[in-house]
Parts: structure tokens; C-alpha cells; sequence
């Protein structure tokens, strides 16, 4: 039980008492001390559970999902995390033209949150709506909690928006920092954020976004680079150089793949669609414009196309660090001759580092656990000390 | 914790012993006290739940949950009532063919019910099938645990039929009863349930019939209003005679909405399809005649469009008591100029009185989850004082 | 508590210590004593229910459910187990060509499995894939377990695969074995497992391969029948051959109803489709060739047709021991007159033995939860033993 007992002496120096009571839903909205401090709790968690130590916060209660479009993953994650703390899932199936905007949003928030402690939302599909739904769904049910409809808050957690996808960015790192044995091993490393090539088209930007902005707070030299034309969001470029600044590192942005790669520590080569044609679909949808939808679409494709070369070869991966960087992505991979004709990454590349992806992929969980708790435990510390202490069995058997 | 000493004081003085293991299918089957035994249960796990002791009565088992149609809103009630009681929902989702009757329903009935403590049914399509239905699966899961079939004999819940809405009435009638400071105080007070215009067709009955069934037990003054041609089930209408005679209070029909809200302390404007009309879409339905069908949806937006006039107007909110009467809604509503062009009630009503509306509903939860406390636990009184004394915790961070 | 006691000292007697963090695949991969044990710890988790003692084995944790066709019968068992045991079930609704082979299952199986403990996997519509499918995701959670990825391994509960049913099959058996009160009394009973006439077409194999392959290991005589055509896959058959050997029973084919009959114990009337016939389909299926699919549905159903004397009736139940054989099936029957024109058996047959039917039914939940506590509880005996002493309670109101 040392680990645990260290992690959480860790916990005591941190200052993260703002967390409580309060949504997560931009990691460069967080101080540095309340990143690593979810951190700490994640890697708390997972201990506990490993040593069977049930982390359970609540006897009952809901957790609500209202997920915009599918996903296996994220969902398993967020009820894995749920369902760990003491909290089931409630899934809200509403078409998308259901829940809307405005009051809409105001009366369905309240109407599913008599029980609910929280609400974890997706909704990744629109530029400039995700993350303003979310703030419109907190605004909510905070107000339905002060007007004595809503006996408690419930906190949100951003499970991917059109912005930042925390609890994916914040695996990743963390995936890091236990791959590199502490996050003050990090500094002067260099990670390269990368395009990739894929035949599927409008992948969300929310992932790349979510690593240049989380990334760039540990003194480390972050690359971000795709072709022409496959810029991400101006605001979250802002925030990256402003964190490399802060914190001694760098960031910088380049069309050459090959130069990111070169004497990379780690790389995540990965594919998005170019955000202003997000943004042009966005607009196409809100107009109705169906057959603009269908151009736009077979514009991307093509464009897509002119990048094939963008793939994370053997050779690339010879070019970085002892030829051994950590290759990262968040899973499903596009791989070339496996999942499709030609993807993201060759096959011998992505096989050589399947164990390391799912234990990036293994952080989920723990992360979304860990926002949970820090949401609603008022004082973590003197919490875990006490499943230390009692050491609830989560395995009775 | 005075209040909930208070409470379940007050319950002590109930008889409502007849309640345990006993399904709760139409207010007015149920005598005075044990509807005050439901209001007085719903109070106390609400108290509970807010001075965080954990209402939990089962550490397993399964509410089974059987939605004939869609319901976001009962849904997460019922998901919400069981889960803070302990039990997992489990929903059915057999298309509306596969359980039809007779043998069938007593077979699947049974099926599902192995764990089962509780079965929550929504069923108000159709007139005359859904409490009937509702019937069919009681009498099948108590023959079913009297041959030993089943351990335990779940109870059932009527989550809405074509007769009664008891789970809404019940929520309605509490909102009441807390607005105005005790049941006691309502003697006298005018209470208008009317019909109002909606462009959407074929709103259930069952909100007006629940609510002259239950509202005229309380020695009000009750008005039901509506458009020739609107009318409600007879049977309904003679419940409401015959409980205003036992009760001191009145009941009155009238085509005349002004006349309904003229020093109306309470009015309940909502949109409903004719009772004849649905009983002959009913019969359309068995014969699969679609075209009939079509047919008479023209016919009744037609007829509806006939009475926009029926709107819940500032000007007709005026004539209440003090221009102030509560405005009641089971929500959502249809909001002239925001939901719809034309609809139930002009948009400044409705806003003013949106915190009430959501404090009405939030009673749901808490009404369902007595209905099931009640039908479960056969020393009520005694569970709550134990659970008083020990305190156990619902948030345990 | 007498019996629980009494079923407890039996399991001691048994050698089952293999079970332990192993899958449930195929009963005839499992010893004697294995089945054995099976049957006693399904017997005593019903006993300690029935005693509202909760066999709560798992503070937290998740059953995964990965279900390829709709079932709502063994879904409900499958909660009802996990439920009952702790755990919270989590379906993956992928669709089926998500889910293929290879790398993708190991992908996917690993990232639903980061909380999981339990995978149930229900894959019987493809000849020669739904076992091996439920290999390649046990293999993938084995090596995700022992590289570190998940920290506990998942073990796996076949609800029904190509080959075998060994739920169904281990309920049918339990519920022989309580009805002739106890497995001593069965040495010689005839059962017989026969095919009969449905106007569904490609009802799956597993239940008469079960059946066959369980019902020969107790001393039974074990009668398959079936029209010319009907076979099903010799390789279970070859199982029911070695086992009837090796317990003194016996195995025998025939094409004649009637003979199946005469003088059996026990019959089991049920459609199925030739083995020969779902092999061509599932080839069908992977060249896409739907048209094929279409006309091989036609000729198989054209090909039942010629079957239709193949029907449980009175005349035929005369003639099975005191023309009062016990009658079984899994459920939902085909009843002539009353869910089909014609079907498998007769309705005053069927609802003859309603009760028992549904009795055999009940078993399920119990067989799942005992596969699952086999798999997970290292000493069951001690386990049990211990929730004697201490009783904690199901229903606690």
C-alpha cells in the first residue's frame, strides 16, 4: 500500500480546492497544480482498485450520458468510471434536433437531473456547439439546484467537443508521464503531433486540439504538423504557445512531417479534417444544405487523397529518437493494410506498440474517475486516507 | 431531522396497510389514507435524500421497466426512484406486436421477472388496452410466484394508461399540497384542468382524467373545460362526481374556458385528443387500417384548429385569484411563438412560472419511489425510524 | 437454512478447483464434478435468495454483454445473474461487421474490458464462428491481463453459440434433475430430443447439441430424433456417443417421432434447421451473396413443410410413460392455434405443462450466476460458508 500512500502525501501539496463543486470541460481552463492533482487521483484510483480497495463515493445515484454519435470506447469508459464510484448510467437517447438550444436545453437538463450527480457529454460533431452546449447544459442545472429544483449539482464532464477532448488528452499524458517515470523527466522532450492520412473523412479536431493544448505545459518542444490546409483552431494554437511559454518549452508548427518526426521522443501521428471545412459543414447543416453537405464531403475526400504520403512508416520511425519513439493514438487507428487500403500507419509500426496503446487507452477510466471525485469529494485526501484506512473490499469474494 | 421525525409521525397515523405487496394501478382505487400515505412517503425519502441518508431497501434486484412508447422524462423518474431504492432498471424492448395478449403477455410476464421486485409500465396508446394490459402481467407474476415460479411477487407501477396517470396526478397533487402549505389548506380553492390548443394530435388522456380522479378528493372546487367534441372518458367523470360529494368539494364540466379561469386559484391548461376519437383510432389500429387512420389524424387537426382560441393568455391569467393562480403543466408544453407557432400558452406565462413547473415535476421521482417503498416494505414506519437512527449515507465523500 | 448447509457439505465432495479463472465455453469440456458443482452452487445461490440472503459477490464491477441477435429471455437472466452478484451489466451494441476477427477483436475486447469481470457472448447464428469468436476474445483478455493492460481477467459465460448452449442445456438439466429429485434417479429414464415441425425457418442448433451433448453424461438413454436431413453436426454427436458410453447410457438416432416417444421419460420437441443447411448459409453469408440466402431460406422452408406431422400431440405424449413424460422445451414454442397455424406441439400439451416449463426457465439466472461466482470465487465453499454466519440481506426494508 506504499504507492498509494505516496501518491496521496503527493496530493497534500497541491492547491486544487476550486475543483470542488465545479465542471471540467477545457484542461487549459485548469491551474497546473489541479491537472496534476487529476492526475494524482487517477493513478490513486487505479492503485486502490488493483489492490482491491473499492473507491465507491456514492451508495447511489445517476450518471447521465448524452452522447451526440456513437462510441463504443468513450462509453465504456465513462460507465466504467461511473459504476466504480458507486454511480449507474443513464443514457439520454434524444434525437439531435430534440435537445436544441435556449430553454429546450434548460427544461431536459433539469428534467434528467433530479437524481443525477453527473453528467458526462459528447457532442464533437459541430464547430462552435459542443463546448457552448455543454456551458448551456451547466448553466442549467446549476440554476435548477440554486432555485431548489435540483436537491444537488451536477458537475459535467467534457467527454469530447468541438474544442478539447480532456479525459483523451489527459490519458495520453498521463501515459506519458508513467511511460517517462515522473513528469519531471519531460522537459526538453520533443513530441510530434501529427496529420495522418485517412480514407474516412471529418475526423474530429478535438483530439489534436485537446494534445497541443494539454502538452505544451510540461516544458516540453510540441510539434504540430499536417499539410497545408488542415489548420485547427486559431484559439487553441493561442493557448499552446502561450503554455510553451509559461513553462519553458516550445511549440511550433510545420508542413513537413518528416521534420517532425526527426529526433522525436514521441510521436501521434493522427488524421482530422481541416477545421474551417468543419466549420463550412456546420453552416451546411444549420442551413439544411444536403446536397452542399455531399460536395463538401467529396471535396475532402480528394483532398484527403493528395496527402497519402503522410502515413507513419518504418522509415519515419527510424528518424526518431534511437529509433525508438512512443507512438501514441487514441484508438481506432486507420492501419495500412489491416483496417483499410492504405491509412495512418503501417501495420509492422502500429503492431510493435499495440501493448503500450491500450495502456494509454487504459487511463480512460481512471481519468474520468478522477474528475468525478475531484467534482465531489470536498476533501480527497482525508477520503482516500480513509479507504486506506477502512479498506472496503471491492472484490468480496 | 426534525421534518422527517415529523413526517413519519403523521404516517403513523395512516392506515394503509393494504398497500404492501399490492400494485398501484388508478388513484381511485386507492382509499383517502393511502394517498396520504403516498404524499407522506414521497415527503420523507425527499427529506432523506436531502439530509443525505440513503433510502436504500434492496442491495440487489431488478425494476423492470416496459415502455409501450417513448418517454425521456418517465424514464429517468422511474430510473431514478429505483436506483435510490437499490434496484438496477431493466428495460424491455420488445417491439409493441411481440407482447400482445393473453398467453403471451403471462409467459413473457414471467420471463422477466425471475429478479424482478418492481415493473413499471407505460402503456396509453390505445383505449382500453393499457391498464388492461397492465392487469394481464399483474395476474400472470402472482400466479407465477404462488406456483413457484417466481421468488418474489414484483408489484406494479402504472407509469401512464389510457385511464389514469397516477405518477403525474400524484406529483401534481403534492406540488399543491407543498405550494399551499398542507392538504389542509385547500378547501375551497378552484382548480381548472382545460383543454387547450396544440398543433401536435392525439395528446393522451390520461393527464385531465388523472387529475379531475385525484384533485376532487381534496374538497376543491374542480372545473374541467374543454371544446365540444373534447370530451373525457365517462367513467373518469363519474369517479370525479362521486369523489367531489364524498369530499365537500365540486366537480363541473363546462365549454367555456374564461369561465374556468375566472377566479381559478390553480389552472392546468394542456392539449388532449376526444376520447371517442381515440377509441376510434384504437379500433383502426386492430383492423390495420392505416389509410382510416391518416384519415382521422386530418380530420382531428382539423377539429383542433377550430379552438386556437383556447390558449392559457396573460389576459386569461389575469381573471385568476389576485391575477396569480399556479399554472400547472406536466410538461413539455407547447409554448405559443417558442415551441410552435400557436400553441397551449403565451410565452410570458410560461416563463414566469418555469421554476414552479420544474419543482412540480421533481416530485416524480419521489412519488414513484413510494409507490414502491409502499408496496415493498410492510413496516414503512419502522424502516424509516431505523434508518434514522443509523444514518446510513447516500454521498459517502 | 438446513438445505443450504446440506448443499454446501455436497460441493466439498467435489473436485472443481480448475474452474477457477476459467471460461464457461462447452460442457463437455468440463469434468463431471465440474457440472456437478455447477448444479449445487446454482441450487444454493436460488436457497440463500429464497432466504434473503444477499450472494453478493463484487462491491463494483461490470458484465459485459456482446450479443449478436436480439434475445430478451437470456438477457434478462444474464442481468438478472450479474445483478444479483453486484456487478452492473454494460452492452456493446456494435454492429456486426465492427466486431470482426483478428486484431480487431483483441482491440475491442480489451477496451470494453478495463473494469470488466464477466463477458457473456451470445453468437449462434453463423456455423463455425460464434465458438471460435468467443476464443479469439478470451485469448485477447488473457494476454491483455498478463501484459498488464487490464488488471483483472475477464472470464467469459457462452449464452449460446454454434455449438453449444450450455445455459439452456445446464437449466433443462437442473430442472430433471430437482423434478426426479436428485441426479441418482435417473440411471435408465429415456429423453428424448426431437425435432419438430415450425413455420420459422433456422432455428438454431445449439439447444439439440446441448441437450445431446449434456443429457448422455448421467446414465440416461438418450433418444436424438429427426427427420432425413435435419442432422446436426456430427462432432457433438461424436460427444454424446463417448459420453453414453461412459456412463452406462446410451445414444440412439432415429428418423421415426413416434419411436422417440414410446415410453420416454422425458421429451424435448423443438425445430431446428439442418446443420448441413446453416453451414451453406453462413458461406453464403461471407460471399455477400444474398440472393443465394434468399433462395435457400425458400427451399428450407418448403423443405419443413414436408415435416409437418412432426408435432408434440396428445396421441403421441399417450404413449410415453403413463402418457406422462415430462415435457420440455426452452421457450418461446410454436403452438398450434395459438402463436402459428401449425406448429410444434399442441396447444392443450403445452399448456398442460405451463408450470414446469416455466420453472425450467427460472433455472437460468441461477446457472449464469453460478458459472460466474465458479469462475471468480477461489473457494466457493469458504465463501458461502461465510455468507451463512454473517446473512447479509437482499431485502432489507
Amino acid at each position: 500500500m506504499n504507492k498509494a500512500e505516496k501518491l496521496i502525501g503527493e496530493l497534500k501539496g497541491l492547491n486544487f480546492s476550486k475543483m470542488y463543486n465545479e465542471d471540467f470541460l477545457l484542461t487549459w481552463e485548469k491551474s497546473d497544480d489541479e491537472i496534476a492533482a487529476t492526475f494524482k487521483v487517477a493513478d490513486i484510483l487505479r492503485n486502490l482498485r488493483e489492490n482491491n480497495i473499492s473507491p465507491r463515493i456514492f451508495d447511489s445515484g445517476l450518471a447521465v450520458s448524452l452522447f451526440r454519435d456513437n462510441s463504443t470506447r468513450t462509453r465504456f469508459s465513462f460507465a466504467s468510471a461511473a459504476n466504480m464510484l458507486g454511480l449507474e448510467v443513464q443514457d439520454l437517447d434524444e434525437g439531435k434536433s430534440q435537445i436544441a438550444h435556449g430553454e429546450t436545453v434548460r427544461e431536459t437538463a433539469n428534467m434528467i437531473s433530479f437524481m443525477a450527480d453527473i453528467i458526462g457529454i459528447r457532442d464533437d460533431m459541430y464547430i462552435g456547439k459542443g463546448n457552448t452546449y455543454m456551458r448551456e447544459v451547466s448553466q442549467a442545472v446549476r440554476e435548477g439546484n440554486k432555485d431548489g429544483v435540483l436537491e444537488q449539482r451536477p458537475t459535467l464532464v467534457n467527454l469530447q467537443c468541438d474544442i478539447d477532448h480532456p479525459t483523451q488528452s489527459m490519458s495520453d499524458m498521463l501515459h506519458i508521464i508513467n511511460t517517462y517515470g515522473g513528469v519531471e523527466n519531460l522537459k526538453g522532450k520533443k513530441i510530434a503531433m501529427t496529420w495522418a492520412y485517412s480514407p474516412s473523412y471529418g475526423k474530429p479536431l478535438s483530439v489534436p486540439q485537446g494534445v497541443i493544448g494539454l502538452m505544451t505545459r510540461f516544458g516540453m518542444d510540441v510539434v504540430l504538423a499536417h499539410p497545408e490546409g488542415y489548420e485547427v483552431m486559431p484559439e487553441v494554437e493561442a493557448v499552446a504557445s502561450k503554455n510553451a511559454k509559461a513553462t519553458g518549452g516550445s511549440f511550433e508548427k510545420t508542413n513537413d512531417m518528416a521534420k517532425a518526426f526527426k529526433d522525436a521522443d514521441i510521436v501521434y501521428p493522427k488524421s482530422w479534417a481541416p477545421f474551417a471545412a468543419m466549420e463550412k459543414r456546420t453552416n451546411l447543416y444549420g442551413d439544411g444544405d444536403f446536397d452542399g453537405i455531399k460536395a463538401l464531403e467529396k471535396d475532402l475526400l480528394a483532398q484527403n487523397a493528395n496527402h497519402k504520403d503522410w502515413e507513419c512508416t518504418e522509415k519515419l520511425m527510424k528518424s526518431t529518437v534511437d529509433g525508438k519513439a512512443l507512438y501514441m493514438h487514441c484508438l481506432p487507428a486507420d492501419i495500412t493494410g489491416v483496417s483499410c487500403k492504405e491509412g495512418e500507419v503501417e501495420a509492422t509500426v502500429f503492431d510493435r506498440y499495440r501493448v503500450p496503446l491500450y495502456k494509454e487507452a487504459s487511463y480512460k477510466p481512471y481519468i474520468i474517475a478522477a474528475m468525478i471525485a475531484l467534482s465531489k469529494v470536498k476533501d480527497p485526501v482525508a477520503y482516500f486516507e480513509n479507504l486506506l484506512k477502512n479498506q472496503p473490499k471491492r472484490f468480496l469474494g
